[in-house]
């Protein structure tokens, strides 16, 4: 990959600002396009599609990247946008990196000739994304939650990404930490952290709970688990849809359940986009190494 | 004082609510007088003021305790509360826990008789508020800044009972944290605790922070600070009226700054309750010794 | 498996005796052999090879097992310990749970016919096992490094096991912590714990830390590298055989540096008991799941 | 105070010696005199008593200063140093830093002219210093208990200086701890730093900890207090003489228990001599302020 002086970032939300303020503050060029809604508000890298796709030498895609219709996710644009042929064709002279590259080729055949890089597909973008959430997660938790959760008693389900990085800061804050998984290395680490571990597979009853997070993307607080579980327990979803909690079961025992998706880009777009700023640097470097 | 095994609550919040379920967990008895606006809701241990008066063994009152019209604090009554002179009297037959002593016997003379504890004045009770006051002011932080706390730099202007507890939680959640305070011991705390120490006196500017959070009440972001603050910062005071912050100067400034007060019992009331109880049974316990 | 009552503990060390006491404690009993050096010392369990062997629901072998010379490993034995044929008879009618499975069998091919588990080839056991390792590192560290863990620079070469719990550790008490690794997922982990990165392929200069751990069992701190290392760097090897450094160029150079091998065992023999004990019950666990 | 360039470090141990180094790497100017021991190892600073009282800006005297028989604390001196008067008459022209002012006067009364600054007595000295001292402690507590500090239950007894670093790194590394101190308020911040309280007053058995820390200088562990302390616990005293255990009754009691004086000389000469430049430099400003 010859080098990148200028970036060109096309569509996104507050998370493709921050990622442009930042790149602009370690030095490069950016041209934004997809943001006419912020005209008149002191942006200067502002641009047109065709500016920004011409005069960059690597483009920056949205995550999510396009929505059913084909066009862009660009909620701050205000109009749809389409990728002409034109458009298309200067995107194949230049490295793009975008969210959910097969949908985006999909939509788009002819960037199949492209050097479309995924980001958004990487497990180093999942695990940083994993501190936006783990923190969004314990944001709604304290919003919700009529004690603090310092002194709390949790459980986390699932022990994957999001699991390590939200036990470690519910520890941190002092809520006395379970955590469910399901392999005898996972147990192990789970005690050997300073929580208690307990088997997901055992799981029949939740109780003496304040805060329960699930982030397992499979049904397990079911009609039969909410059943068993504490009315007083705050249950925030995490898992990816369609989630891992019944919800209409949960209000309907009186449980207060809620579901918690795309953290990052809600809570914190300005991490949210330093870590697609980390992904994209990433991915030059070992491909230029 | 002797025994207690029934306590009135007499006027309050949802602090009190919980406080009351926390006493009938451990297997007192509670009435509950001041709450009418609950009438209907299941709670059993609504009472009327006069029951609650004159069958109890301790009398709770709120925080704060009374209004400047003398009326109780009591937003689930239905109608204001006064003491009568048959109610005083009650009052004076046993050990009352109220806050704000000197006001509440100002409104109610008759009450300098009584054995008036006041729970609020107390160093414990303060410190042990900390916690939900800290906790609120990092949810706070979470909701209003862009970015997350992991990976933040924050500053804690004042290192009293607040910001002791506030640069622990901010700590362990991984912001870098600088905490301006005065005293040479303080600084050595400081420093022994693993932030950065600088002098609240040398504060002339305050630049490269996320985060600011005021615990002083004094004045210390007048109009000239602020003018020295990085407008990216987000501020939030945390000292008690009149507060630490020119607000109206801040505004002017573009300076995003909250005023965030009574945080115990807005965002973790079930925690104030607890704490209510705490103080009044270490009252109990130290008379009793 | 049937339901084990009776432990045979055969040969070992302090880890053993704990084990024991660990398994009385829990209701089991135990016949330990191969502890004859004890004998005088009030050991209630004390028993010979036949006893233990013949009495025992299920056995348990140390950590090693056997050595070069087909003797069990046994330091607390009077005399070198070898399994008769009838001894390994008695071993095939039970559960055994050793260590080095395939040197067990080597030395003693009867017991190819048994049903032994080798419970410290296990991931579980190893996770487990981080935690006296890296406490031991980080005593060896207080002992030699003439400054304080907190407010010290360190480098974690290798986030394995005992990369991931000792860079915990260090952090904990106050050090900053970088860590080096290859993976990009590893270097995600790395940052959303809040240590800082570092890639493992590119340390080609070791400077600016107080404190470094090698855990990989590579050649990493060659001569070459150790020549680009400060001189006032203390190196501790936690790296199975041959390890990770090289010794005699350290030595030559004037840097500190210690060989740390089989630390549970030296530094936490208790902790390594409950582990062993804890790890037995999981294969139990499953086995009968 | 004039402004200082050259340092005369007069007497000491390993502590001076990071000290010189220190001073050295901040640019100034060093003059070590009472290290003779050390000729010919390369220390370009050394030099003589009189040289170094006359041709520096500021003296600073060991910790301890002087002994019994007026001799300054120089271990590393070849032969006894007693100040001459042409030495005291130097001393009395510059600012001299110095432990133990009151006995250093007594011994040489002619230095009751001199401006001697006590950095020892200083509140944040003593602060500073806690953290070697908890350092110390935990490294004493890991060489000799047979288990992990992580999972163990650790009691410390007072909540003053040592108490509150030593709990916090305690906790840091996984132990449950209980924290023993008398104050309403002190429990206060017990709690909300997460660690149990507990009040030394009702403090007569000793039970369930594997890990006991004394801090407090009052005779706690007495011969009636340790008849009631579990035999396994690992007790050690951290207090200064003359302490806070009975270790003939704990011997006699088959307690192992252990006097830990002086640690961040012993265990963090570096540490210590960097905690003494800071306390220095923190008199210098305050006196220039």
């Amino acid at each position: 990959m010859c080098q990148i002086k200028n970036f060109g970032i096309v569509g996104g939300d507050k998370r493709q600002l921050f990622l442009a303020e930042s790149l602009l503050g370690d030095g490069y060029n950016v041209l934004l396009a997809g943001f006419d809604g912020l005209r008149g508000q002191g942006f200067g890298c502002l641009s047109d599609m065709d500016t920004a796709l011409r005069y960059s030498d690597a483009i920056i895609l949205p995550l999510p990247g396009v929505r059913a219709d084909k066009s862009l996710n660009a909620p701050l644009s205000d109009k749809p946008i389409y990728f002409s042929e034109a458009a298309q064709a200067l995107m194949c002279e230049k490295p793009v990196f975008a969210s959910q590259r097969d949908r985006l080729v999909r939509a788009y055949p002819m960037l199949s000739q492209a050097q479309v890089f995924d980001y958004a597909a990487r497990d180093d973008f999942a695990i940083l994304n994993a501190v936006p959430t783990a923190e969004g997660a314990l944001e709604l938790a304290m919003r919700e939650f009529e004690g603090t959760v310092a002194g709390s008693r949790s459980l986390v389900v699932g022990f994957g990404r999001i699991g390590k990085i939200l036990s470690k800061m519910l520890k941190a804050l002092g809520s006395s930490v379970t955590v469910c998984a399901r392999r005898p290395s996972d147990f192990a680490y789970i005690e050997a952290l300073g929580y208690r571990a307990k088997n997901t597979a055992a799981l029949s009853v939740v109780h003496g709970y304040d805060l329960v997070f699930n982030t397992v993307p499979a049904l397990i607080f079911d009609e039969k688990l909410l059943g068993n579980t504490d009315k007083a327990t705050l249950l925030i979803d995490l898992a990816s849809l369609p989630g891992g909690v019944d919800f209409e079961s949960a209000r309907a025992l009186g449980i207060d359940a809620f579901r918690a998706l795309s953290l990052p880009g809600k809570c914190a777009p300005k991490t949210a986009g330093e870590i697609i700023k980390k992904t994209v640097f990433s991915i030059i470097e070992e491909v230029n190494r």
